[in-house]
């Protein structure tokens, strides 16, 4: 049973590249809400030449001292690691791997953008200089629409959902006309993200038709066809959060209460890594500049990398749950537990890849 | 292996099943290309309150005497079969069971016309009147394009692409601009039935999107979800058509050549008889009366019975074939071969089910 599981996943892996190989379509024009719904209905990455925020007069706008500026000394909520790997497997200090949630702190605009890599192309060594130059690593990655959340499109308001970014509001569409056409409803979250080189996302995949939009540096995605999703190798982790030691102020991973449930994550901490995937998998690396937007189909793996001082903004809407689609992304990903992610299982035999 | 592919389909229908249930919408009105498209993209059946043809002042259109007046004493290529099962599983004089091809036999219309049920609602007893009396069904049912074909498409032309009812193409729109433009493509057919309710059609699936108008009559479809084709308990039978016997002017059944391929098809005779389908089928009933239009998604299983004399026009485009839907209905249908129709490989018992 687990062997023909194994073998229909890496059929439909097969048949779905052969149909529709490791290619991206690149639109210099934003579509039109009818041919973005025929996108959607295809649901292939694609890159637009055109930024979905209206670009402002000011050149400076999305810059360090832009954001400073309007911002002013505002608190925000930012995710602090000591490695730049929020929400990732991370080896913990029993050696143990863990599913490791950042600390969110709350510290100014000023602070955050502060400790991160200075705006415009890095310098040849900016990364490295950065990656030594502080022991902790800062990106703000909110995401629970910390933009636009889904109750101001309920309830139409600024005040019914206040926003640590309201000074930014004002230059940020709260949805992108021809995707909330194409799909009929409002975004379910908007989200800024503000980071650097130090950060990256780790593979995963969402159940959103994702519109990502860069304005400042850029960012690197490394993208999976939902049919690929079995050769990230999931495991289960137990969960853990960085929490700031009272005793020494630095970071520790501290892991959750026993009874909290583990949590199913690659175990493929780098895909960009060519050794780190099986000869099935066709990884697809998308470049998105500034002033480009991806957009990224529910149930697509993706990894994230950006390229010195980095902001963009993503918009999520619900896919679609009528119909086929949610079936068989569960059909991809759910219908078997995967083993455990310290090697726990192999002893027993059973549950072992 | 073989049990885990039942497992899989069986959660694949059931979580379909759960998540979309049996019902489907009823429009008053037809769709906006984009809300067409974005029906597509759920595929579910849908009915449509009103005719894809434009209705006529003339109140006879599409009755017997106007179509006999329309299209004079031309000949027309019309399925002939003893029992009105074209394209059906049938059991052949050596008892073995074939999948049969009707005869085609060019005819005039009036003799098509006269050979079927009288136009307007049937009297009580008229199906039966009409079973016995005669010992040949007839049902104009070619669906190779017969009004419009996909060369008439691409070489723009009624010269290019000649049709055996050119005199009703007046009064028939080579595409449906709402379906057309959601789609972004030409129909690949579009076609004529005439028949009565001695005609059914088999259970079967297409791979396209389907627009379908009755114009008399009516037709009773009863359809099933492509999750559920595992329960129409597919078969491989023996290729036949019915021909005409030179010495005593009756239909034979005449297998086909032993190096014909077989001809995979369900062996489910009636899907609306209760009891031939296993509990895990939800077969969805949908009456299509004239003036109203069905659209029947691409992979959907459909039967298809008419009460009393019957005119239909259907629209079929091809389905998209990039993304997920093609593999999906490939991964549903043909990652394994069905058991032989006649039971030859039941001795064996490797294939059986
Ligand atoms: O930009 C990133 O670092 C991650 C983006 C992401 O995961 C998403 O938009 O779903
Ligand atoms: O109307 C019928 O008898 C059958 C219709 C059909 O099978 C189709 O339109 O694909």
């Amino acid at each position: 049973m687990q062997e023909y599981r194994r073998e229909a996943l890496r059929w439909l892996a097969e048949e779905y590249h052969d149909l529709n190989g490791t290619q991206y379509d690149v639109l210099e024009d934003f579509p039109t809400p009818l041919e973005f719904s025929r996108m959607v209905h295809i649901s292939r990455p694609i890159l637009m030449r055109g930024s979905a925020i209206p670009s402002l007069s000011d050149a400076a706008a999305w810059s360090k001292p832009w954001l400073a500026d309007k911002m002013g000394d505002r608190d925000i909520s930012v995710a602090v690691t000591p490695n730049g790997r929020a929400d990732a497997v991370t080896r913990g200090p029993d050696n143990k791997l863990y599913f490791a949630e950042p600390l969110t702190q709350k510290m100014s605009v000023q602070a955050l953008l502060r400790s991160l890599s200075s705006d415009g192309p890095p310098a040849a060594d900016a990364s490295q200089d950065a990656r030594t130059s502080q022991a902790e690593v800062h990106y703000l990655q909110s995401q629970n629409g910390n933009l636009f959340s889904n109750r101001y499109y309920e309830l139409r308001g600024d005040s019914e959902d206040p926003s640590e970014f309201e000074p930014l509001r004002e230059y940020i569409p709260s949805e992108i006309s021809w995707c909330s056409d194409a799909l009929d409803r409002n975004p379910d979250a908007v989200n800024l993200w503000i980071g650097d080189e130090k950060s990256v996302t780790s593979i995963h995949s969402d159940p959103y038709e994702n519109i990502y939009t860069v304005l400042r540096g850029s960012k690197q995605f490394t993208l999976l066809p939902p049919t690929e999703g079995w050769c990230l190798k999931e495991r289960r982790y137990p969960h853990a959060t960085y929490v700031r030691s009272p005793v020494t102020s630095q970071l520790e991973l501290v892991p959750s209460p026993a009874e909290t449930p583990l949590v199913r994550w690659s175990s493929v901490t780098d895909p960009t890594d060519p050794t780190a995937l099986p000869a099935e998998a066709h990884p697809i690396h998308i470049t998105v500049n500034a002033g480009e937007t991806l957009y990224l189909p529910a149930g697509w793996w993706h990894y994230v990398c950006q390229r010195g001082f980095t902001v963009a903004v993503n918009y999520w809407y619900d896919m679609e749950g009528r119909g086929m689609s949610w079936v068989w992304l569960n059909f991809l990903r759910d219908t078997e537990e995967p083993p455990l992610g310290n090697g726990e299982d192999e002893p027993e035999g059973g549950e072992k890849e």
